[in-house]
């Protein structure tokens, strides 16, 4: 069972762009120990603070805590890690040194494979996960914009996922006015995230078309459809099944998409910024699990091809 | 056995885009009756003629036979197919009321099946078929520039694809400074030249990307070499095959392309421009007949089922 994170937590955010640097904000403005770890902004957040636009009411933290390299944190009871998955290879000279023998660790991290990847380097039993449902952007050089409410759903990595430490945690972020869940079970909830994300991140950003144009026609829902029944293949390969049935899962996240409107998915946008794409989280783990499972998705196979033609380094 | 053409055939341009404007005004130019159908030039054509710039000399045809309609026209010995295979419908109102008892059909068209649609339409004895490796744009109204000399390879739809009236036609062409030669099996210069346009026009429109960039990466070079070999095994289910080994034609293209540069097909240029995408003829076909062979192609139907999200209609 893993230890109660102490009263007073000390909290490190590894990787503090919009998404961390928001929830680390809101935890600091609600009394918490906060160290922002991050790189670009550093200078800039140090002399002048974190600017938050919310729903739930603007602020301005500062000063900050804020850091450019581990070195100087201190270590933490509770690490919140917010890279993109990336750049995995940061978890090793980033995490370790603010470890104590019961930091827990929690991933706040796209698809799948970052939690598995933290358990190897720092031990099962550290770690959570969590899936954002959430729109929140940088705006510019410290400036975050929080645009809906949106939710976290967390869990432990080791079963079950809503053990104490994970409420523990869920109870933290909702007093400092963080929508969030317990996730009874992590890789069911991260499976059934890639449900939605690996069709329209995955055919966004390859095909470069938002939500409404791959949901256009019949030939995109089509695909749209393929894709979502080779994830769900790929997720029973793995023992992940969902109460409802398939063809319920999938009309449920067509209609709700359709509502969005003209979405580009983050990894349309990664694409076009070039930035590096989530696609080995995203859309490779998922495929390799499968096939590890000798289960066939050839759609899902098909979209990993092209999509690495598109961004082969990421 | 086709009948000849007759010493001074009346010929007739369907589609005169820049490619059919482009050959024949240089048959007209050398003494040829030829009837140019068009649609949204034909006001401007019939009164500033065309204008072309081309490597063998400029020059302006003028007055141009321009007609937008075929109920004018005369019926012609030669029909000249130039138009875009996505406009399929049109070969029946358009090339139908050209029609003499012995007229001949020669096929300028991309990809696979407008030889065969035309002869169903109109009887095999009639079609030729044409490969065009060239490299002519429509700059403005009324005006073509044809680029590089471009080649031009033709044969008989029923074998040989050498006989009497295909040689004849080179002639013609030749004199008119056209480069071109005989192609003894028609089926199997279409499949050639597949070989190159299902990988670069199929990828290029699919990932908005040009030859460069898509030969730019190993990943890349892996994913078109896997559509040739489809497209070679493709082209086997149909009795089509070459002499040199499947390797060497392969890295013949690579070779070939990367010297090429940051080239946009034509069909990355028709999605940009929101035109129809001729994914049928190039992509569709192909894959069609290797199915009804029961020969698994699993990249080209991946390349395929992608595609057509992008441009479901055409």
């Amino acid at each position: 069972m893993p230890s109660l994170l102490p009263q007073h937590p000390t909290i490190a955010v590894v990787g503090a762009g919009a998404v961390g640097g928001y929830y680390g904000a809101r935890l600091a403005q609600h009394g918490h120990d906060v160290h922002f770890l991050m790189r670009s902004e550093y200078e800039h957040v140090r002399a002048h603070g974190l600017d938050i636009t919310s729903p739930h009411g603007n602020f301005t933290l500062s000063p900050v805590q804020a850091h450019n390299s581990p070195a100087g944190m201190p270590q933490a009871d509770l690490v919140f890690v917010t890279l993109k998955t990336t750049s995995s290879e940061l978890y090793e000279p980033l995490i370790r040194p603010l470890l104590k023998e019961k930091t827990a660790i929690f991933s706040l991290q796209n698809g799948l494979g970052s939690d598995e990847e933290l358990a190897r380097l720092f031990g099962a039993e550290r770690i959570l996960g969590g899936l954002g449902f959430v729109c929140i952007n940088r705006t510019g050089p410290g400036r975050i914009h929080h645009i809906t409410e949106g939710l976290i759903r967390l869990g432990e990595f080791v079963d079950p996922g809503d053990g104490p430490r994970a409420q523990q945690i869920v109870e933290m972020l909702r007093a400092a006015k963080i929508r969030c869940e317990l996730l009874p079970n992590l890789l069911q909830g991260r499976w059934q995230k890639l449900v939605w994300n690996i069709p329209f991140n995955g055919l966004g950003a390859m095909l470069e078309m938002n939500t409404q144009q791959i949901l256009s026609t019949e030939r995109g829902r089509e695909v749209v459809r393929a894709l979502m029944l080779d994830v769900l293949a790929a997720a029973r390969s793995e023992g992940v099944t969902f109460p409802q049935p398939a063809e319920e899962i999938i009309e449920h996240h067509l209609t709700r998409t359709k509502g969005m409107g003209a979405y580009q998915t983050s990894m349309q946008i990664d694409r076009q910024e070039g930035r590096p794409m989530e696609i080995e989280a995203i859309v490779g783990e998922p495929l390799r699990r499968a096939k590890r499972a000798g289960i066939a998705t050839p759609v899902l196979e098909g979209l990993y091809r092209f999509l690495k033609v598109v961004s082969p380094e990421s």
